[in-house]
């Protein structure tokens, strides 16, 4: 999978590529099929391995078949069954019992799983380089900028700080959503019908309550949480969605400081350097900061798709939608491969940001008079002018504290995550 | 406030109204006069009560004054000093070591809090009559439809129990965001140097520590959580926004259900009926469900209010924003107000939906050949096709003990709201 | 009407206010009964003027009736009913022959085309301004900045023609909206069967035609286009919004540069001084941007409404919708509104926009070295380094004839516009 | 190019595909390169051909190296002075003058063009079906249905007549887009200052007209308007997002229909049959609308995309843009493809649309009581009950006029597209 128009995209691998999504899909159907014959629901003849049952070629195939159906997995299920021979027992009771959203919903939670795993990894890692760039800056004075003028003093690791806690953020609800991640197992209408008619064909003893259990042997074959059936309740993608945005939401924070703290006007942020990087076609003297610019793209993207998602949502309908839920699944894998192409370049960009600490001094230097008015104006207050600081480190308010703080948390997210 | 293009808006009562905010705003600015005095930073001769400064006009009048400095507190402030006199201490120490946004975000998170208790207030209703529906359907069956066509045979109360979940989703997200509305304080450029600064000027002995502490203070004075400065990192505006979009997707959801189910060739479902409620001005036998009506028109709007605010966090820029704050607020209070006004008229259509059970009986007896084709087809896969069910009831699947867990959960809510 | 969070909404004056909606509907609803009057349908006891019938209060009031009927020309007609004695003649035929959406939809058109009047007196005003900066700034050397860094050398000039052709773009397609601004006329069902049985049972001769006839006289009245009715293909709806949004498009696109390049580290740009603008609740020495800090956040939160309107436009269902209408008419009014006010800051701003030459050619000047690479490359390509230009003024290519064909279209649409 | 995720989407073949998108941006260079040569610039032995250096593999490859400089025209240009060989005179020549955006803006303007040719293909289809559907039923009596009520009676002619006339808009604005379709060349700064620098080496008399010149060549080489650079105003793109947007309202307002009057409960309308179509993984007598479900999907998401070609619009800054330009490619893309498929859809929808005419009768004439409810509240009014139309045939208004009007606009657009 490579994607032109979205450069950086390889660096999300084969997350939620169309191979993948058909890896995951095949697993959902193997540990259904395991879980059938180990219920004693399913006899032993039908135990079969359907991994290595696809070849390459499939992922280009396949989806031309998707369309009659309106999904994949009605082409997929029968391509398995023609593989394992249609007449075997294991192509008989083959997703026997499924519907095909719970294959795909369950398909996209696994990917949703590896992807979360994937960001998790990166925010880690900018969690560790913002932490030391917040402890090596909390004394670093630069000009604190609001409504793009100057404003008061600030240290730069009070900046990170910020950036820092906005990543935690989007680390602790991505945390959250990462070990609630759903099966889903409802059968055609959600009422597990499919799958406790089954059970009773067997004679089991409670068929209602062996369906139950089937879910919960298919959420733990798949390292999935079991939970009912959420075909027209959405939750589970719309958390993931948000917690997705508030990544792409720090990230763009961040690159909009880079982007303009880099300006050769201003100086102070550079982006790490590397051959090749930051080039231009016509014009040799350029080294754009590519990494911001493209996180700042991701950032301006993933609130539509996060919208999307909760539109999806909000348009379900019936015992499963008319097109809401086909909606859902493209905006999931972009906003997913999206968010981690950005997870990946906002490592690369923090663990190499080159920080002008001269440069921001001496911009905040010329501008103390600005800078400081604030100090006069309160001093004055207090009739005692000369109490105003004279110089921007005196100026700094509680930033080491609020640095601390924010470098506690870091710690602890850090450690836990151990 | 009126709003003449968003019928039922008079329902949000006074939350968000242009008077509740300023109120709100003037609370802070109490809050924090009297901290500062409390803390012997300024002098008792400063400390005045606000409360009753502001006459009912001047909501009309200062919006026009927010334009010069680009948000309301500034006009607000300015008002406060003259009406204190403007050489009073009051006025002199009136605001100081703040910034607009301290005030403005602080007092939004006031605003949402009132909105947040009223949702939960009409959450917990809903939640009361969906279990109640659910209860007395879970045998109630029907046709399931899925992409607008019969399905499997399903009870109403497992429909009943799918919307309530949602509901319940919502409901937790909901609550994690009440009890964790921070305040905003952080001065010009969230460093609390003015704080600290008058702080020293007024001998305190750790300056830096006792800038943080009337951070402290000023949360429990308002009630809400103490917080590092948040003016860039926009975590809790975007929280907040998700979970009201998760109370409208979730009414959009069964307002959806109700629409269709309401249409007179399937007149499942009616709405509660009311004098003068669903009549049109041209047809006089008219009863229109317009409570789903509205609440799908809520849940069309509110995902691209959701993804505004995620926009306004990601092009958060230097110390404060210069327009991606801005852009907020409005959509912060169309959201909060609507989603409350979803949320009322929600509660009316749950409290007094009416079912047809017969109608539904009838329709799935009909379609019965059609709704158990699934179980015929299983019963084949077992050789024995006698043992497929002849009646839809036969055919539910795990829908009783489904029904059961999501009772449970609303009971558990329901208690813990006690 | 005010809103406090949206600072500089009285800019748009009455456009779209509850009352001014008012105003209209009642417009349309004498229209059509002097209509009904006209054509010898009604008879002449019907005749009466709805002017002054409404008093300000009921714009207050009137809303809250809205909700019954989940649209606001219900009551209004209920009252001006009650207003003209519900015995009498006019009482009787007012409004008959209408459907709700007829009236409502006929009233957007005209605050509309309010609308669009005053954006384009706008729009030609600043026309205007970019005009005389584009032709004043034609030789102003000043660093291009692409991917936020030095590039080549652009005449400033260039920079505002390229703000202009925008502008143009925007006032064009607006042109088109405004001319098209249908009336709404279709009665319950869209077919005309209630104007057309009216006139039949009047005794006219071809109540068909004269229905449609009556279509003509509405429009022609009420200054609007005769078109079918489109109760649910809401071209005209879309069609405006998108052109709204060009022009806050447009606007966002300057205020960004402005932003920029008013930053104290470029200093290229200032926006208009005046008195008490762009001051801050704390630091005494603010000059904020705010005119496009106000501009900018009008732009960031167009596109989320023109998009509302489309998906209403892809929600409509059945011959009048069930919610997607209804979430329209508040997007367009935020959109007109919003739009309305930018235009008007966009015009102070751009009337009065302050352009350092002198610093723009002195930045441009330190940055020779990196502006004239790619003018020392292709020199090194013929074979000729001798000719590459030695100054920033060589190397501006064929702006000033790109400038000249802007400047002529401007003029061209100002004197169109005369 | 394959998308399991977005079924239908083979339909769209090339366009747009990474393989689609190489191809245009070398005939970019192309047309260039000759016009260098062409006009004396560049010299004889600079000419070349590009068709034939790329490989299939390339568009595997190439997009990996796009990240470096932020877009896919760099490592382009790279590769293609490899294989001209790296020190031929048309290696040195190639792209001289040019930048990255001239580039890719153009090659996407191309694929636009392809895409605007086959998306008016499908939509002269469209209307020659509805035109036909129109015409044939415009006496078929069904229930008009409003807020999902029974309203009053409406031919069936008249429902496909609304969704013809929504088509006719889209075609309309989509014409006005495809006439329009635009070169981008502006050089590094939008200047053309490479160009007429080249010129200028080259001793052409006038440089900085002969720049301009290269514009007409190379636009009419390419098949597109010339025009001033459009760098940072995105008319162009927002234009056209807009008009594809208003195709998906177009066949998503036609879908709902399509969605709610198939539904068995209704079943006046069926989806065109087709071996295979519309099946269930489970069930077997599922027959789905599918074509409407996807048709939908389509019409809920592309509102989303066009709102992010408006922010990326607004967000232009400098003389080429941060990362408002890269957000743009992805978006323009999923939105032409996306459009074409459902282009594509909508044409065997509308063409094999299966219309139950007497269905629609007989739940039209058991609704007759409600339906006719007006009439008589109308003639009552002119007190002759008796004149109250007694067949819904007889209160069917303008219909025929309005049908006529329709299809006559349809007959001069099929006409015209001759």
């Amino acid at each position: 999978m490579t994607d032109l128009l979205w450069p950086g995209d390889e660096r999300a691998g084969d997350l939620f590529t169309d191979a993948a999504i058909l890896r995951a899909m095949v697993a959902v159907e193997q540990a259904w099929l395991s879980a059938l014959v180990e219920a004693g629901i399913a006899p032993p003849e039908a135990r079969a391995s359907l991994t290595g049952l696809l070849t390459p070629s499939d992922a280009d195939e396949l989806p031309a078949d998707a369309e009659a159906g309106g999904n994949p997995v009605i082409p997929l299920v029968a391509l398995l069954r023609e593989r394992l021979g249609s007449d075997s027992d294991a192509s008989r009771w083959l997703h026997r019992g499924l519907t095909s959203q719970d294959v795909l919903d369950t398909a996209l939670m696994l990917c949703l799983r590896d992807t979360v795993d994937r960001i998790q990894d990166e925010l880690r890692a900018q969690a560790a380089a913002l932490a030391g760039l917040t402890d090596r800056h909390r004394a670093t004075v630069m000009s604190g900028r609001t409504l793009t003028q100057h404003a008061v003093p600030v240290p730069f690791g009070l900046k990170t700080a910020t950036w820092l806690a906005g990543l935690l953020d989007a680390a602790e609800d991505l945390e959250a959503v990462g070990v609630r991640l759903p099966i889903q197992l409802g059968g055609a209408g959600g009422t597990l019908a499919g799958p406790a008619q089954l059970a009773r064909l067997a004679r089991a003893g409670a068929p209602e309550r062996t369906a139950l259990e089937l879910t919960d042997q298919l959420a733990a074959a798949l390292g999935l949480r079991p939970t009912p059936p959420w075909h027209t309740n959405r939750t589970p993608v719309t958390r993931a969605g948000d917690a997705l945005v508030r990544c792409t939401d720090a990230y763009g924070r961040i690159a909009n400081d880079v982007l303009t703290l880099s300006r050769p006007e201003i100086g102070e942020l550079a982006e790490p350097t590397r051959s090749g990087r930051g080039g231009s076609s016509t014009m040799p003297q350029k080294v754009n900061p590519v990494l911001s610019v493209l996180l700042r793209r991701a950032a301006l993207a993933a609130p539509g798709l996060g919208g999307q998602l909760h539109l999806a949502a909000a348009e379900a309908r019936d015992e499963r939608p008319d097109g809401a839920w086909h909606v859902e699944w493209s905006a999931l894998r972009l906003l997913a491969r999206r968010t981690a192409v950005a997870a990946s370049q906002a490592t690369e960009l923090l663990a190499g940001l080159q920080v002008d600490a001269d440069r921001m001094r001496a911009t905040a230097e010329a501008a103390a008079p600005d800078l400081l008015a604030e100090a006069r104006s309160l001093a004055e207050l207090s009739g005692e002018p000369a109490a105003a600081p004279r110089d921007l480190g005196g100026y700094l308010g509680s930033t080491d504290l609020l640095v601390d703080a924010v470098l506690e948390r870091a710690a602890s997210y850090l450690k836990g995550a151990g």
